[in-house]
């Protein structure tokens, strides 16, 4: 990406001063006991017997994670139970049309919420229980509802206690943003078929390549992080562009901007995230990409090609002037295309920084393994750069502001502000 | 937004250079003749009385409208022939997924190509036409490929042609991004059931209110694209975010990313253009619109509230502290949210920008005639700043360096590069 010295003291200082900050919990997470993996496979088999849907209510870091893992995964066209997600905004179109969608179905409510009174997810929980009081009655509904809220405090852990829902409690020490590998995510992941246990291998894979490795020059995680900074800090780059090519990555793309944007975005500082899908985006963005402001740098990740894909057919008379390509697999063709991207844009004169994670056990090119390993790379290298950067990687005080409005604007009594 | 003093006559100048334009042709879009959208909309019915599914193959300009349009409007949940999107990108998995919720239904294809010979929707198009033939046979097949192409040039011309193909002509003067609102969009448009005449007397109110009306100085249009011009190249505001509250204008957005993006983005110059859907981004990218770099400014859509809104359930001994909404509806909830956003974001330091886009004739909030109006209004003020900024609003000379690159790579032989 670009020659820089790196100052290795340095990055195993501020390693070392994540590990031991009280809101660096989420580190540990790789580590997760077997008997909370068995409670959650256990539960998570229970709905799946029972439910044709789980609704996973939540928003920002309850929510981004696991649809990125899900859709990555392509988990819809697999799970027995698959998963609907509300409370992430607060459209009346999108939650009538999931309204609609569990008629005459079976389902089960994940409610995922630190505090229980954050406005979309509470407002989606009050809106969705009755429709399963509605179909299963009280005693019923309590049975199929599963809280992931604060192991003690907390007005949703209130509500579980009074009423006796199955709870998965989000450890002290774990932000929104950065626990996806907690119950958070592992639990409704679990229950649409995702292995946790491969997903948090590649976390711990990545931790002792990147991190607890022998000498930290070898670090990819290191490099990138403190290339970002200096590409920021020095170069003026203040837009970073997360690229790949596997449209099922759309929201993959929207967890990294929360995790990059909620921990960077501080004191008027930060690289703004921005993220494209190509080739699509090759015929959208692109041409900024190549020719626009050169303040921008590009992130491409890569994963193992996928065995069986597609190739080109055969076509007589063909006009189209592809003979050339006939017989070919489109894994081939897509994987030129992002080596040649990569090459027209660093000729275009933007940095890029390639992120390969190959997995050589997966035959789906995305693996459970590869994106626990990309998951927790990308958490570290933000607490690194926000460090770097002299911000706090752990908190977002930004996001007050506009609620502290909207609760005026709503004439919320002030005591319960 | 901003307190300037607008140059109106130079925003006549440039408006008369637009319409005088070789490639201005998409400005005449609104007036499409009654016989062409008569044989559009017969076309559309042949299809839809035929095909449980349309396949359209297009990348770019000849995709993301369309799609736009389809997902705003949530066709997906009420046409009888439902839209699927191929050839916009080299995805396997995606085509293999699309060629499996195929099976055993009846489908028709619309590719969409003005040369035919773009990799992405040539190579859809070889393997989608190849599933027709095996199922329908030969003529079966031709009969069930519609192309929307050059009028007399070019490779899928050619073919259509020689193969007889229902076809559509791509006017010359029409660029893809610009294209919506030709048969490109339209044709597919009209399968799904979209009423077409509104989209197009949308687009039409925005040319006699915004562009042709007595005064300029009466033209949000012109305040918008002079204002975002000013913001660049005065106030050095290089990112512009796109923000809405509704989680179905996810494609619009990319529509007018390709707009802005492809538009203005060359000579290392123009506004790198971002989105966001709230309130879900609000506990994301939020945080760095509140409080990160202030290089940023923010354009809101607003649309009519939508009516029969869910509400907010009653709850006894509720513990979520929501008592005070109870009864309310989410609409009115949303539409504070965004007086809530614009406020704290504006406290915050960026200039933001509201595009109110009402139809008091609608129910669903986002309407054909809304959509109309603001995809002509996009296109017009971006064909405004993009000769402010002094570059081609029209061209993309950049997209063609990464297919050189690639057709490298892939050893495409000289003669047909």
């Amino acid at each position: 990406m670009t020659d820089i010295d790196l100052d290795y003291d340095l990055a195993q200082e501020i390693i070392d001063e994540i590990k031991t900050d009280p809101m660096g919990g989420w580190l540990s997470l790789p580590d997760t006991p077997a008997e909370d993996i068995d409670k959650i496979k256990a539960l998570a088999k229970t709905v799946r017997n029972s439910s044709d849907f789980l609704v996973c209510i939540g928003i920002g870091g309850s929510y981004l994670g696991t649809r990125a893992i899900y859709e990555a995964l392509d988990l819809d066209s697999t799970a027995k139970c698959r998963l609907l997600f509300a409370g992430n905004s607060l459209s009346s179109r999108e939650l009538k049309k999931l309204l609609h969608l569990l008629d005459g179905h079976d389902f089960s409510l994940n409610v995922i919420s630190k505090s229980g009174t954050t406005l979309e997810p509470a407002l989606a929980f009050r809106i969705l229980k009755a429709a399963l009081v509605k179909k299963y009655g009280k005693d019923g509904a309590r049975q199929r509802i599963i809280a992931t809220t604060d192991p003690s405090a907390g007005a949703l852990r209130e509500e579980a206690t009074a009423e006796g829902y199955q709870t998965f409690a989000i450890a002290n020490g774990i932000g929104g943003r950065y626990s996806v590998l907690s119950p958070v995510g592992l639990f409704p992941l679990a229950v649409a078929g995702c292995n946790i246990e491969k997903l948090l291998m590649g976390a711990r894979e990545c931790r002792e390549t990147q991190l607890d490795c022998d000498d930290l020059k070898h670090s990819m995680l290191v490099e990138y992080a403190f290339s970002r900074f200096y590409l920021y800090d020095e170069l003026g780059c203040d837009v970073e562009v997360l690229a790949s090519f596997e449209p099922s990555l759309l929201y993959f793309n929207e967890w990294w901007k929360q995790l990059f944007g909620e921990s960077e975005g501080k004191d008027h500082r930060g690289i703004f995230p921005a993220s494209v899908i190509y080739s699509t985006d090759l015929h959208s963005l692109g041409q900024y990409l190549q020719d626009g402001r050169r303040n921008i740098f590009e992130t491409f990740l890569r994963f193992s090609p996928e065995t069986g894909s597609l190739t080109v057919p055969k076509l007589d008379n063909a006009t189209d002037g592809l003979d050339y390509l006939e017989g070919r697999s489109l894994t081939e063709i897509s994987n030129k295309a992002l080596d040649a991207t990569l090459k027209a844009h660093d000729a275009g004169g933007i940095s890029t920084f390639e992120i390969a994670v190959l997995d050589d056990e997966t035959t789906t090119g995305i693996s459970e393994r590869s994106l626990g390993f990309l998951i927790f790379f990308f958490e570290v290298a933000c607490a690194l750069s926000a460090t770097l950067l002299g911000v706090d990687p752990f908190d977002q005080p930004g996001v007050e502001k506009y609620k502290k409005e909207m609760f005026k604007l709503l004439g919320k009594p002030s005591k319960t502000a």
